[in-house]
């Protein structure tokens, strides 16, 4: 009888590990492969998808071309029953549970971004885990060209031309290399924006770059990119993070609108929640990629911690999370799946890293391939020529080198598409003495405090000033609903501030389908502004 | 000294007048354009963007390209003061207004979609006016085939396989026959799902397609779309559309996820308020382009009703909204403004249309060319060469045709990419009889109920089941306050009912800012459920 394999994830380890099985298995095997997206998307080429050098559909591959054989199931999963061998996920937008059975579970659910421990962080800056991601920053980009080419506001032209990169692993430094390139090679449809206003920074808390390659190479990356004019920072964390500001561990600030963290892996809730047996945030197998515990679950890539030998304890002794791994781990997962089904016995994982390389942007790269180091332009070339070797699927791989070659001939398109819109209903941050809104600024929404405190001033029909203090629980830009389209007061953070900031369309809904909400504005409005009931 | 023009709006009547403008002034005018986006579309690609075979950022041209020494502000437009000469505009994330002062000003603000007057179109129907409109698109059919691919449920199979287009004109048509083309070349990936079970219509309510080409064009256009599987009702307009189906106005109902509205074309809110003479729903002007009443105003473009004969009354009497006439109507007023300029009097707009042109996808158009009927492929072939002449921008012009060139050598990728989400905060509409939700379905959000009736069925502990019914006012939902997960009640619409629905994340952020809310639920919570009060 056919086995039942089903697989949970669609990045490298997934899909390799699909490829892998049904190859070894045949029809042994009914191969399942379940992801939250119906495409496969290579990390490594998303700085150049955020730099506009590659559009985003054209550096995916849809997994339905790339799993011939296998049965994809874009859902969303949601728990994992090991007695009963089923696996609980919600399909597309539906809201009933569907389950699916199995033999064999492949856990390969990778990492997510978390960045709650540092206040602020997580409301305000942008990530680069998703294709989304880096097309949201592109545009997150563009929007701040725009703006800092027509404001007449010095401080804001400056925090919109200071962009900022926490992390200065392979993702930090490749991302603010591509960011860089991409504003040079924009500037010229900026005439308002001078070069030298325009102030690219990368922070990380290691006292180097690249802390993954030999120490000597991120020496030659560090000199490359500060001569491109990238500031990096280095021995310094992020304290906290605001709209308009990052502040370090060491006090610094930096007037900023644009913080990307390439910092906070953390495993998935599903993950978390499935009760297996973790070690440092990760999944613990066995060096045969068995989950300790269990005969029929397996997990491999960024979510499992895979010892390289027995008594395994430090970082070395643990595969590294790399593209690289991934697929030689899939390959000894599938043999070790069949030597289990024929009840022969299972081998270790083992295998010795070939290399690893970084594109700096702008035509240089650093590379260490069997020993070897490589700096520069024939870096830059071994990289791209690896990658485009490593894509799966020749279509995706024509695709990139396409969109490469008109990148070369022609000059970057500066197009701001829209992004994802923040949430309507969010949670911002201010630091002390920051102005939330002024009299006169268009009336957006209406903020509830969650913690600190807040200055209102309000000048009267009579010319007499009005100042309120607030706090946790007082809200303030209700007059939106006495009709007011422009502040008629000014609010400042007295302390660090947090609060839920929620878009007028969406607080007017509320308040017309929530009865409580409407008498209780109605009375408010009334006491503050003097006016009359809406309803009846 | 050199006159200041403004010109509101990118669209072809914008950027033309822009460029026609700053060729015959040159030096004696400083030229500004406002812009919401910082990019021109050529809204005719938009359904082969839709249709996946081009991409998305490869169909337009950024403003900044094509504007050489135009001052380009990508602002959202507030209002204009005539007396002052003063625009105000919001710019970027700014909430300060900013005014823009003019000698000139030139409105060319275009039309937008307006679906209110068909209950829950608006709510439940993507538009084809903008980008975004067409990306989504895309996205929201891959998402549909995937789910009908492994969904068990005949109807939801039923309903995900169903799409409609709302409208046969030009818009309508061309939408209807890429998405035909989008799905066919995409189902090899889709084993479950077999053609005889996908479904396409368009409806529209005039007796014939492509009212703006002669019949017999019409006839030939509507017999090939039918040779193609698509259904075209005729003579039939739309009544009420929810998340599950279209309604129409002689009682049909089509069980559908996709509806796709090429209708309701209005004037833009600032347009409408901008204080100008308005006739049928756009800016009256004079047959010289100046805004009746003014010296220094002009329109052009789909947002102004241009006469072409004095007396003018009948429809055919004034210009029609097509990108071929916008760019005339922007050369007339160019030399009109110099001629106002030099004091020397000014000429009325004339034109006659060269032609028209449809795409009906999969190769196949019609064209009526210097009186000449064309159609099939060689009327396709002339589509395709006259728009991408027609293209602003060579670099633009290059992308278009190497993404063509891809599309017609490679199968279409069916990469579902994310769009914009829904809003977390959004008005739902149901039938009498439709299930909102039942027992075990995954808790979403909180419902409250705008108009209409629900009925509500609870099975208690003891086995005793609970009916209540619901109306205005009233909420359900509301368990995942009390960490509810999954639904323990079901909910069916008594009548036709529209709720407010709010996702889980921003109504817990809700509760939580607004003591109001904290204390109303807390009170409701233990009335209903018997929880104790989470605050103290």
């Amino acid at each position: 009888m056919s086995q039942r394999i089903l697989i949970l994830g669609g990045g490298f380890a997934g899909l390799f590990a699909a490829r892998e099985i049904k190859k070894r298995l045949g029809a042994r095997a009914d191969v399942e492969l379940i992801s939250a997206e119906n495409y496969f998307v290579f990390q490594p080429l998303l700085p150049e998808v955020a730099a506009g050098s590659i559009t985003a559909p054209h550096a995916v591959t849809p997994l339905r071309a790339l799993l011939k054989g296998v049965f994809v199931r874009k859902a969303r999963v949601h728990s994992v029953d090991f007695d009963r061998q089923v696996v609980t996920v919600f399909q597309g937008v539906q809201r009933r549970p569907t389950e699916v059975p199995y033999d064999h579970l492949v856990v390969a659910l990778g990492q997510v971004v978390d960045l709650s421990r540092m206040p602020g962080l997580a409301d305000h800056a942008l990530t680069m885990k998703h294709l989304e991601d880096a097309r949201h920053l592109r545009n997150h980009v563009i929007e701040k060209l725009e703006h800092a080419e027509i404001t007449g506001l010095p401080e804001v032209k400056r925090e919109a031309l200071t962009f900022t990169v926490v992390g200065a692993g392979f993702s930090g430094v490749e991302t603010v290399g591509e960011l860089k390139e991409l504003i040079d090679r924009s500037l010229k449809f900026y005439p308002n924006v001078s070069p030298d206003e325009v102030r690219v920074v990368v922070v990380e808390y290691a006292d180097r770059v690249l802390g993954e390659l030999p120490e000597s190479l991120g020496r030659y990356a560090k000199k490359r990119l500060e001569d491109r004019g990238i500031e990096i920072m280095l021995g310094k964390g992020v304290a906290s993070a605001t709209g308009t500001r990052l502040t370090l561990t060491d006090g610094t600030e930096i007037p900023t609108r644009t913080i990307v963290a390439t910092i906070g892996n953390a495993p998935s809730p599903v993950v978390r929640e499935m009760g297996l047996e973790q070690q440092a945030g990760k999944i613990a197998v066995e060096r045969n990629l068995l989950a300790k515990g269990h005969q029929n679950v397996w997990s491999l890539g960024d979510c499992a911690l895979i010892p390289m030998k027995d008594g395994a304890e430090a970082r070395d002794d643990f595969a590294p999370p790399t593209a690289q791994f991934a697929v030689r781990e899939a390959r000894c997962l599938a043999a070790n799946m069949e030597a289990a089904l024929d009840g022969k016995p299972l081998a270790p994982f083992a295998y010795k890293s070939q290399g690893a390389l970084a594109s700096l942007g702008a035509r240089r790269g650093v590379a260490e391939v069997w020993g070897l180091k490589l700096s520069g332009f024939p870096a830059w070339l071994l990289w791209r020529a690896y990658y485009v070797g490593f894509l799966p699927g020749i279509s995706t791989k024509i695709r990139v080198l396409m969109n490469w070659t008109m990148d070369a001939l022609s000059a970057r398109s500066v197009v701001q598409l829209k992004g994802a819109e923040p949430p309507a209903t969010r949670y911002v941050h201010y630091s002390a003495g920051d102005r939330i809104y002024e009299a006169g600024n268009r009336a957006d929404g209406v903020y509830s405090i969650v913690s600190g405190g807040v200055e209102l001033r309000h000048t009267g029909e009579n010319g007499r000033e009005i100042v309120l203090r607030l706090g946790p629980g007082d809200h303030f830009g209700e007059g939106i609903l006495a009709g007011e389209d422009r502040r008629r007061s000014t609010v400042r953070a007295l302390e660090d501030t947090k609060v839920l900031m929620m878009e007028e369309s969406a607080y007017l809904r509320m308040v017309d389908a929530f009865p409580v909400l409407q008498d209780y504005f109605d009375d408010h409005l009334q006491k503050v502004y003097g006016v009359e009931k809406r309803s009846a």
